[in-house]
């Protein structure tokens, strides 16, 4: 075999491999909406929710702009106005839909937009298999985004049908099938500790990662200490028990006037009935277990958690010199809870991947050297840095091969939608 | 045959009548809702515009809550929240969902609903032929607003689809089969005089009425002259052209602000693209027919319209008494063109019944005399009398056997998603 | 004396009453603001709670617009954006300041608008001495015009300074020397019987009038009782211990709205402090009198109270045809109390003019055949006819020269700074 | 001289060396307010310009609470009231007055707030003559603090007056008499590099510091350059004329959200009036000059600026490093310009003091080790530590005693009424 030939096979197997992992990625989409009626494809509930079927054809809008449109010759658009109706936030690709309008849109109907997606399916599969070889190392570049991507929204579909379903009064479930997720007690809580010094982070450049985890590079750290599981549901009801949500020497400015003009007196999802603690899951209502992890607080709360308890919330850039060893592995959406679990026994860091999302106190803004990749593709992360927290490693609705110890989440500190909890940190 | 079974036999046709009115009217409301899809019966787009499922549903609530719970031993509520997802405003039943989130409930699915109606039908059935003689004639009169009711959201049903899809940027149609109304040239506006001195207005009590239409009571009058039609298109298109919407000596103060906190520039549905003006119909976007009554536009725009012109809008008797002998005939809803037609030419007063809803400068206030009923049947109307301004006449979504001259409809100033236009008066 | 010399001396007789006029009232202006540190000219806590200072400059912006500028030779605007400043609403005289922002004014100073008062005195009078006999009946006109409109605003400079006072903590008192006024128990609650038919309403054109009391008219009514005194304080406590602010069944659905939204519970200025009522009055916090006429409440209020009472607010045309051959006497700002006192005993209807201006069930509509003037002062009134109730009878802050039996003033449903109160009616 | 003797000499010489600071700082508040007329005191025109009188009212209120009630036997509150209306954001002292409604109060006078802080003065210096050794260190700190917070409140006074004056159109000047400031021409930008390597950053505890400098760290910094002068008027006349406020790809997610929805087409205070470019000022409206430094622009559009011109903002570390050797001189307020100045020529950095707060591209957050202090003057700065962004090294209108290397102010990334401009920064 020529050096020319095994050019050309590795470039053939390459192809394979990313139709397989695109058809395997598109068809997880569909299947994660199979337990919805029409109905349930429609509503927006809160402008940070958007309805399902606009996700199943958002994401079939990216491949057809940042792919389809450049590199598939011929490739007619399934619809002129999709791109309006579709497009998130890229301005430097045309005007936009308003987020907070994405409910008012009965049409197209979800069948139209499953045949918008075989649509794009079909030319994908066209340009992957066809796509020249010049052109092939971007065109792989964007189809792992893509992917990326895709699955970013299969969690946001998660979160967001979660938050929309638990707006009608009836609380349905996302499935009813969904088994209840193991019990048992919570190992004692721990606490690793870790040197200081000149330490690296962000994204070494051996898989993909998203350009806001780059470029890797050093930071001086104080030595500290990380809690070795989650903080639980019980040890969070210490805090309201404790008058948590009326003292406001517990919490910062904002997050103070935020509970005012909100009304919280407890988590997301948390409801009091009859004296018992009841929490919403996608599964339905189901009593709080104390031993699980905490789950749905915004940063105010898990600030305030943290001071009242003494502590302190790790920096990103603990957090990741604690998950750097670690495997990735965890209650991650794979695992087909759809809720945080009870932490396991063992030793070291427990629960780092998976569970919750992990709230840090680290603003989310560019690492030393980021610049904003120039076009539309460089809106995907940049121009979010500034008034966000970020939070790491992922939750039960996280896809397993999704996540990793340079990932960064970010959202503002009131919000709390999204499978959001706490791990303790403390100075050495 | 003995009086007695004269009796028997008269409330046994009465039975026969009023089952055959409920089920024509019950199904007339799922007739209309033949071309949706099932996600074109979640949405809601404004506070006012509820979801065609609410609709759906609500009217059913209403015969459950004020006939079956009170008349049918043994009924069962279909679902026990429903009394909660369906009341619309009767405070005394009970609380009820916020009417700003009824687009949030994705579950009761369409089926559900129908099961619903389904299961409310064959309980008044049974309640229609099996109820004693005494409590006969209160049910009678509650059947009688129970389908006076679902009439009307009937004309909802209509005018809210109409908004919800309009919120789409793609405009689909509620129906895309609807034929073009018939076209033709308006004839010349004339007027027709009326005496001044003291009339009578209100139900006179021979057939159904509602109780804001009561009681017929006096009223005296200056001579007048009413327009023998409505204002057209093309007449308001000289009101626009004329710098309607920019020159606020013409306006109300309150109209005023409101044109400029809405950005309006025209009446609702109205669109000029490249100098063309187009109009969306229930039929979808069509180019503006001047000759065809106007259509949508608030009382704040007519009595613009109005004084730009010189005349005023009729009073609330000035039109009864212009209504009083004439036929109920007209471009109604069982016309099937679902908007409005050009005036046939012929004498007297044209298209006072059907067509648009006619502003009038009447304030929607009791009639002297009136007292709201107890319980909650007596929120039906009264409560409403303040802020609001009365409409006559009925329009091309308005049953047509719903409709008659002391019919008093009701929007507030700001309002015009109803099918609303003009009837010029003017001083003798 | 030739008949020229005649016309000549009533003219003469003629400029001297109105020099006498305008300088009484001008100088009255500046008596009531004898209490005020400058400070106090300064805020406005509530859209419609103008600054003192705003009204002293705009009822000299008023004679400037409408009587200098046009007949005036060579007058000159004392400064070039006053009339930006301080025209409130005259769209057709030119742009003017947002009113929610006339508290951002701290200049003009206080004295410099002292300053602008004598420069449009001194003006204003050399007007009156020289103007020629051809325009002088137009400028009777507008004299007459803007003495009353500085007469209203002394009104609203009185009510504003309450709220605006009212805002702060502190309470302070416009005046710390008012007296308490005169106490005693309130007669029984009567009632006086008026014969139904066609009566003639609005002014007879026998001394001023605005537009909106005009044109004289006749409307048809049926018989009717009006109460002999006003609502006390302790027959509304009856109302609020039954449970008048917690129970819909008796509101307006617009009313209850209002209330939940502004979490009323009791009138405007009332405080509950250890159980004890108070009220915060121009002279401060007082105890509640119970057997003083009620005051501050809304249109809402004094609907419910009237519905919780088995009776009615009474129309426009019942009220006038009550007051129609009364004299114009009662408890007005001449009296010197500023708050409403305690009826008289004696026959026939008390308290018809002063103490509280009394909401009707009118809505605030034009009388037929009522056009609006043209030009700027043809604003003075009509473009508010939307959406308003129409009040009768003055207040005891309304200059007692000032209020007449036809007189029609006008507020929101929801507004109840002004001395509002209830005199009850009921059907014959 | 004894050991004892010697300490209580020490003591003396301190109280006098504070008695003295206390009263030119007390003295110099009152000096800043000598323009004002009384009117002007009272005005808050948007929720964070605090009126004058407040602001006088506060910082005594501040000693009366951290030092008068705490430490002089017998101190009586000046009035039990102020408490509440004076206390700005103390959650441990009380409760507080709206700080949206501080311009409702036009009482207590300005007149009675002086004779408050003359309460206060007389009481102080009481203190400070008597205190008792052992509290003496604990009051000395405080001292150290209400100071410094008077300070601060100086510099807001400014702000806050020139933001409040701004929202009147007639646009008076805060001082009729400031005299131009100096002409000339700026420097050319040039840049100064600074090595990468692990630095320390903060306060070194010689001298007075507020806690949210400390405690003194390490931070690890890759090379970087700053530029030497801040950035023009008429370089942002560049990035304004190239389209910087149309141009979405320029912005932040937030700030091109905030633009929008405020309207923003350039820096506050700036008007274009026939084409020519003016701008406020404490001095009245002055035609913009271009070679003086930018001020009054947000965060968001320092990030955009930035972004256009190829570079970035320094962040907190790399500012310090470079102010680090500097002495602290430059147009601070004592300078007397109230207005930013041309740079002057020179080598090194200039302007690094004084001019205009710097925006740096570093969120506000807690140094590593930072912990808030128990009881209410822990409320002090910790309690902000969430959304906002630090800007460095003072302006035109900061004390020049006021301002040091480590010293860190903070501000939401879309206000701009400080005196805020940008300095560049690079990667090496």
């Amino acid at each position: 075999m020529t050096a020319s030939q095994a050019a050309t096979t590795r470039r053939e197997d390459a192809r394979v491999f990313w139709a397989d992992a695109y058809l395997a990625v598109r068809q997880r989409s569909k299947a994660l909406c199979a337990p919805l009626a029409a109905e349930d494809y429609v509503i927006q509930t809160a402008p940070e929710a958007s309805p399902a079927k606009w996700h199943l054809a958002h994401v079939s809008w990216f491949f057809e702009t940042f792919l389809l449109r450049d590199y598939l010759a011929g490739y007619r658009d399934f619809h002129p106005r999709f791109g309006y109706l579709f497009n998130s936030y890229y301005e430097q690709v045309g005007e936009f839909h308003p987020r907070a309008h994405r409910g008012f849109l009965s049409r197209p109907s979800v069948e139209e937009i499953l045949r918008y997606r075989a649509h794009v399916d079909e030319a994908m599969l066209k340009l992957m298999q066809g796509a020249g070889g010049a052109v092939w190392p971007e065109i792989e570049k964007r189809l792992a985004i893509g992917l990326n991507h895709e699955q970013q929204h299969q969690e946001l579909l998660l979160t967001d049908l979660k938050l929309n379903l638990y707006a009608n009064p009836l609380r349905p479930a996302y499935r009813d099938d969904l088994p209840a997720v193991p019990g048992g007690l919570a190992p004692d809580l721990g606490w690793q500790s870790f040197p200081g010094g000149v330490h690296e982070m962000g994204a070494r450049g051996d898989g993909f990662a998203y350009d806001n985890e780059m470029p890797r590079h050093r930071s001086y750290v104080e030595p500290f200490h990380l809690a070795t599981r989650l903080v639980t549901n019980g040890e969070y009801l210490g805090f309201i028990d404790d008058g948590g949500y009326v003292n406001p020497a517990l919490w910062l400015a904002d997050g103070w006037a935020t509970l005012k003009r909100l009304g919280w007196s407890g988590p997301l999802y948390w409801e009091r009935v009859d004296g018992v603690w009841q929490q919403y899951t996608l599964g339905g209502v189901r009593r709080l277990d104390p031993e699980q992890p905490l789950c749905h607080v915004s940063y105010y709360e898990a600030e305030a958690y943290a001071t009242w308890a003494g502590k302190r919330l790790p920096t990103e850039v603990e957090w990741e010199i604690g998950a750097a060893g670690l495997p990735v592995r965890g209650n991650l959406r794979d695992a087909g809870h759809f809720h945080p679990v009870v932490a396991p026994t063992g030793g070291g860091l427990l629960q780092m991947f998976g569970d919750v999302w992990e709230h840090t106190g680290s603003a989310y803004l560019p690492y030393p050297g980021f610049r904003t990749a120039p076009g539309a593709l460089g809106e995907y992360n940049g121009k979010f840095m500034c008034g966000q927290m970020v939070l790491r490693g992922g939750s039960c609705v996280t896809p397993a091969d999704h996540i990793r110890a340079s990932y960064r989440n970010f959202f503002y500190p009131h919000e709390r939608w999204q499978f959001q909890g706490i791990r303790l940190a403390d100075d050495a």
